[in-house]
């Protein structure tokens, strides 16, 4: 946990303003910068202390043999783990003869601070020397959202009292000692050395390391240069080894004076590349950054970030710490995917090696939908990626016995990953997830490219492999068996209503690329006769209904089960229960850890009543546990639509202070994607009530009653939308072109610069505010 | 596979006239010998050449982490893996100065023989070395099964021309080199170097050596003496180092001179006693048998085996295949726990590494019964040994959130060695499988101290695990879910059938327990309360029905699964399927690896109307594949009461042939126990049509066609029952005390030494045979 005195309530910046080494883990998280292509976590310049110290490329991994006890058929052998690459942020400070460590003499301040509109993070610290030797540094690093190969580093150091000799070492280091592994298995697999050297080579100012990992076969080129400035003469030494290379910049201060140096930093890797390819690659990214400057880096900084931003911010009136939280969130969603291109975005981000820097259906559920809205050349990149690795997935499918796609649970490159077949390959419900992102994408953006080259190949495989999966039953009902939804904390179940309904969508979705683009679907094999079958399944789709309760099932018999006794959960502490319990209790029993009816109600809105949600709703909340950081969201969008507006803002803070708060207790292993973008659904698709559907942009808004205002920015068609909402009020400003939207039942079309006013009706729920298992109610959210 | 021409059709013996290296493997299982304590793989007297060296002994095992690499709360960290210990069997024979090794030289005649009356191996070979040596060697072995830690052998070597050298090196040689591993789960995790040297010793005719594995910690001392006798002088020489030791006898022999030399072999293990006790035993039991002699070992061998074939024999008169197989079947359960005591009856028995070694439920499921009624001291002592690790079975309920007890579903030791949880943990029916052994035991043998001192316990801790498993929905049915039944091809599913009505009667033999032994009842804290909570779980057990289908359903949901493609699987050649298909598409389709609802048509038959029996054989006939071997002796039970007998008797034969055919493709690792017993199981429970129900022993024999008369012989309540059927006849011969049957819907009280007849009536089967999934028909039975 991080208490909230921690970092100072400010709208647009994340500070801590004093070092809380108890906190290292989790500040290193919070203080990462991305790109999206590299990330570094926010370990001290000095490389120590650290917790984990970790600079991650997009898509670069270690192949590890998977081990199975007992071995079974289509199980994978290889997983794939991120690796803690060549660390280029690596700046020593040797003060006379002391090493600037925050762990001895006297650390009089430090301050951090993450700039969400700069998109920097800077240090300030002043420190005394065991010797007794007053330094004051500051920094400020970036990772270029412009210059995808690029970070930057500017280092200054002054001597505050009297004469100083400084010798500054700044270093590229390959193969890092790692903190011991865990058993944990949401925390990394430990790999020891995971890098190869294969060539080193430097110039007057920097130098340049090429690795490539043993079993990958992938190659790393990391390079530095620097510039520095001085009142007096700067001797520099240059010395490069295998693992690593440094230089060194000694000078002697006077009082009062300070040495500045800049440092760049380029990364490139290939699977495919020459090593001289690679090494040019660093060479040109260095060389862009000389002619940059660091000035020229800092504005095209900000300048990306006002763009960004202008189509994206939250603002949220009359909770500052949510109005923080909602933009670091989106900030961190921004970094984990602005030019990761090509490449799977991790559910990290590129923040920490949790979950071995795997990609899982986190990605198209909760990030891209924000991307989608607020940066959509990323979402569409993500979704090219899944199309690159769309033959594995074919290749996947032929394995499992089925046609079409299987894309895998989690991977880095594309295999399938997952050791725990119930809860990895029987989750085919990623597939359909990537559907539904495909269509949020096209409905979002009307890119046709994209829509004929990629869309319909993903639409037409997925579809391909439900139907495949399923079987009509003789009654000619169609049915999904033994299959794994969202909920991990049920497997292997027959007719999950979230997977039914989404492959019903998905097929459909499929059904109609194919009319729109007859030629691809030509070419991609589909006859009449198979769409025939996409349409019949889709509108055969068991749905389970409790009918006694009222209230639908999860998956067949569900709420047959067996109640699990909370209580007794509660007094003796067992939560994570996946820590405490077996899967075969928890697979038996009314435990959700996370939402999954309740996400079908929110993605499938249009297949339930009214009544319906608001009933099935109440059922879940009270079998809710939550220990899944994917699941506040979400519950968060649906109380709000069934009119618990006040839980809904519990729940919209609990997404959006998962981290700031390390609500999880597990923020130092990487930050929580998915539900840092789940705060911007909480709050645009829950308050705001947006909805898309079939193409049709709707709102449905309504504020709970801590908040005054709410207004989001994002893009539509290419269009900018301003929405503001009050408790009375609802405007939509259009810029940039016409927007069509449907609001209160009609359809709306609203001008370029023209804004339409809207009543907001209070919300008034159909049953009172459900209750939570004991001990797990979220938060109440904070008022000011 | 082997040949039906590999093995003469002789009533009593397994012979093989001819040395075929190719099924080198299958014959060291098919002639391994056993006491249940020690087990000596078939492997030539030489050593070499070998396909598995294999000494074993009932309980000893190595230690070994499980690898997981996605962990999981309640995981067995351990496995244990049978140890290969030092063998003992080894004799090497020079001649002149050339090994004796059947790939070299010329093997003129070479003959092994397995005496199922005398209980012994025998070989004769006639061998020209290399160099034109004629020797002619006979050799015979046997494991004692009246002295527990001995085994012996008598070792010939005759000069069969002209003067010949001879050295014949006897040795003892721990931690021999093993075949490397194999992806196939059914067989053993290789250890390398199990044993560590703790300590030797010597006389002049032989040595004892001490070792002791490496993480299990378990002392094993293994020690051989011999006598020899020859024509001419004998140089006798004796070497022993840490791993083996060598006694050599070297003479020269005239033509027509024979070197004859027995070697005593004795083991002895201990995980608690020291170092000087283990080696005081070994030469204690060496003493003993230098004291019996060869000679005296061979008569007690006899003796024991005649005292037990008068009450276990089943005579097959018209078919001899099926005579001499299940002769060798019976013969080898025997060996396979005789001995055995308080330790796992493994699956394999002591022939070979197979599953690690472990137990499962075979043993009280197919194993036990063949026990019970033929020798019944053994089936005592393997539910004793249940008993023993009582306490490693409560922990595990309790690490599981569950009460009473949950049994492994794979053991040597005690603790769960099973990682795949789906179909290991899951499995809880081995909790009622050993309740129902329990039951079977005291009806069969009215033993009263081992139903107050063992049953009791073991029923109500079994039964405390099933209502803390299981639950009452909101109509008061009570329902076990998410479990798996004896079917390894479903997993997870809720109420399977076998399970819930096994449970049942786990429930009502706990709460009969209580009533006969109150006291006892009172030390293990039940009260009246819980009584009548197993009696409400018992009464309102859920048993899902199909009423459309008219079948019962083998879990919740079944018959609407998705139907298996079997016509696709027998064309690609596809079996066995678990090698060829993930356990995500196995569990969600209609196909059955085994016997499961069939079982519970079988065990708890009293629950099914004749008609739903008829309906439900009808149905799983047609989606049981028998990938498993524990399956056809319970279709060919099942077949025969519903009138298919001509299909019961291609089962039985399976059943029976499993080993002598090699018929499952992996005799090679070891025996199937289960199936071997089965094979009694079909004919006695099958055309026998004995049944036990609440302690009441009846009869409804019927023939197939092809056999003239059936004969069995079996124990009940220390009196022996003679059997005999033949297709208008069965007569009931008592020796030893009155026996009750119940025939004919009539209670009979047969006096000792009396015989009543009975007419068997020809039995309508009231569908037409049943079909079977294509290529998966039971070969057609052997007929004469």
């Amino acid at each position: 946990m991080i208490e909230p005195d921690i970092f100072p309530i400010e709208p647009w910046q994340v500070r801590e303003v004093a070092l809380d080494l108890g906190l290292l883990a989790q500040t290193e998280s919070v203080f990462a910068l991305s790109n999206g292509h590299i990330g570094l976590r926010g370990n001290l310049d000095e490389g120590e202390p650290h917790a984990i110290p970790g600079t991650y490329l997009a898509g670069f991994h270690e192949q590890r043999p998977l081990p199975y006890a007992e071995p079974g058929y289509g199980y994978p052998e290889a997983g794939q783990s991120v690796v803690d690459v060549t660390n280029g942020k690596l700046i020593r400070l040797l003060v006379d003869d002391e090493p600037l460590d925050v762990r001895y003499g006297d650390l009089v301040r430090h301050e951090r601070l993450l700039d969400l509109r700069a998109g920097t993070l800077s240090r300030d610290l002043e420190w005394v020397s065991p010797a007794g030797k007053r330094v004051r540094v500051r920094s400020t690093r970036l990772v270029s959202l412009t210059h995808r190969a690029l970070a930057a580093i500017v280092y200054e150091v002054e001597a505050v009292e009297g004469e100083t000799r400084v010798i500054l070492q700044s270093e590229l280091v390959a193969n890092e000692a790692q903190p011991p592994p865990s058993v944990d298995p949401r925390i990394a697999a430990a790999l020891t050395n995971p890098l190869v050297a294969v060539s080193q080579d430097h110039q007057a100012y920097g130098a340049t390391l090429l690795h490539r990992t043993h079993s990958s076969g992938l190659l790393v080129a990391a390079g530095d240069d620097h510039a520095y400035d001085a009142p007096s003469t700067v001797v520099v030494e240059q010395d490069t080894r295998e693992d690593w290379a440094r230089t060194s910049f000694a000078t002697t201060l006077p009082a009062g004076g300070r040495l500045r140096v800049v440092k760049y930093i380029a990364y490139g890797w290939s699977g495919v590349r020459s090593e001289p390819a690679l090494r040019d690659q660093v060479s040109a990214a260095l060389t862009g950054a000389r002619v940059s400057g660091w000035e020229g880096l800092l504005a095209a900084q900000r300048e990306f970030l006002d763009d960004f931003w202008q189509g994206a911010d939250v603002e949220v009136d009359g909770d500052p710490v949510l109005q923080q939280a909602v933009r670091f969130g989106l900030f961190h969603v921004l970094q984990s995917a602005a030019r990761t291109e090509r490449r799977a975005i991790s559910s990290k981000g590129l923040t920490g090696p949790g979950y071995d820097g795997h990609a899982f259906w986190d990605t198209e559920g909760f990030v891209l939908p924000v991307l989608i809205a607020t940066y959509p050349t990323a979402a569409r990149d993500a979704l090219r990626w899944r199309f690159s690795i769309l033959d594995q997935a074919r290749a996947r499918a032929r394995t499992l016995g089925l046609r079409g796609a299987a894309f895998p649970w989690r991977t880095i490159a594309g295999d399938e990953c997952s050791a725990y077949w119930p809860a990895g390959t029987a989750a085919f419900h990623v597939n359909a997830d990537i559907a539904y992102a495909v269509e949020r994408y096209r409905a979002a953006t009307g890119d046709v490219d994209f829509d004929r080259d990629v869309g319909i190949d993903l639409l037409v495989e997925t579809a391909r492999l439900w139907v495949s999966l399923g079987h009509h039953d003789r009654h000619g009902v169609w049915h999904i068996d033994g299959v794994t939804g969202p909920d991990e904390y049920s497997a292997i179940a027959d007719d999950n209503v979230f997977t039914n309904l989404m492959a019903a969508r998905n097929l459909r979705a499929a059904a109609k690329a194919c009319g729109r683009h007859p030629h691809r679907a030509k070419d991609l094999g589909v006859t009449d006769q198979e769409e025939a079958a996409w349409q019949l399944a889709a509108s055969t789709v068991a749905v389970p209904y409790d009918e006694e309760l009222g209230v639908h099932q999860q998956s067949a018999g569900f709420t047959r089960y067996r109640e699990w006794d909370f209580e007794r959960t509660y007094k003796e502490n067992l939560y994570p229960l996946f820590l405490h319990a077996p899967y075969v209790e928890l697979y038996r029993s009314q435990v959700l850890k996370q939402a999954d009816l309740v996400l079908a109600l929110h993605w499938c809105g249009e297949d339930f009543t009214p009544e319906q949600k608001a009933r099935d709703v109440d059922y879940y909340e009270a079998r809710t546990i939550r220990d899944s950081s994917l699941s506040a969201c979400t519950q968060a969008v649906m109380c709000a639509e069934v009119g618990h507006l006040d839980l809904a803002y519990d729940y919209a803070t609990e997404a959006a202070l998962i981290d700031l708060r390390d609500l999880h207790r597990n923020s130092r292993d990487g930050l929580h994607m998915a539900s840092l973008a789940g705060a911007w659904v909480a709050f645009v698709e829950g308050f705001g009530g947006m909805r898309e559907s079939e193409g049709r942009l709707s709102f449905n808004p309504a504020l709970p009653d801590g908040l005054n205002r709410l207004a989001f920015h994002l893009r539509w068609q290419g269009a900018l939308l301003h929405v503001t909402v009050t408790h009375e009020l609802a405007t939509y400003t259009v810029e940039g072109g016409p927007i069509v939207l449907y609001l209160d039942g009609e359809t709306v079309e609203v001008p370029d610069g023209e804004t339409v006013t809207r009543p907001v009706v209070r919300r008034q729920p159909l049953l009172p505010r459900p209750s939570q298992p004991p001990g797990q109610a979220p938060r109440r959210a904070h008022r000011t």
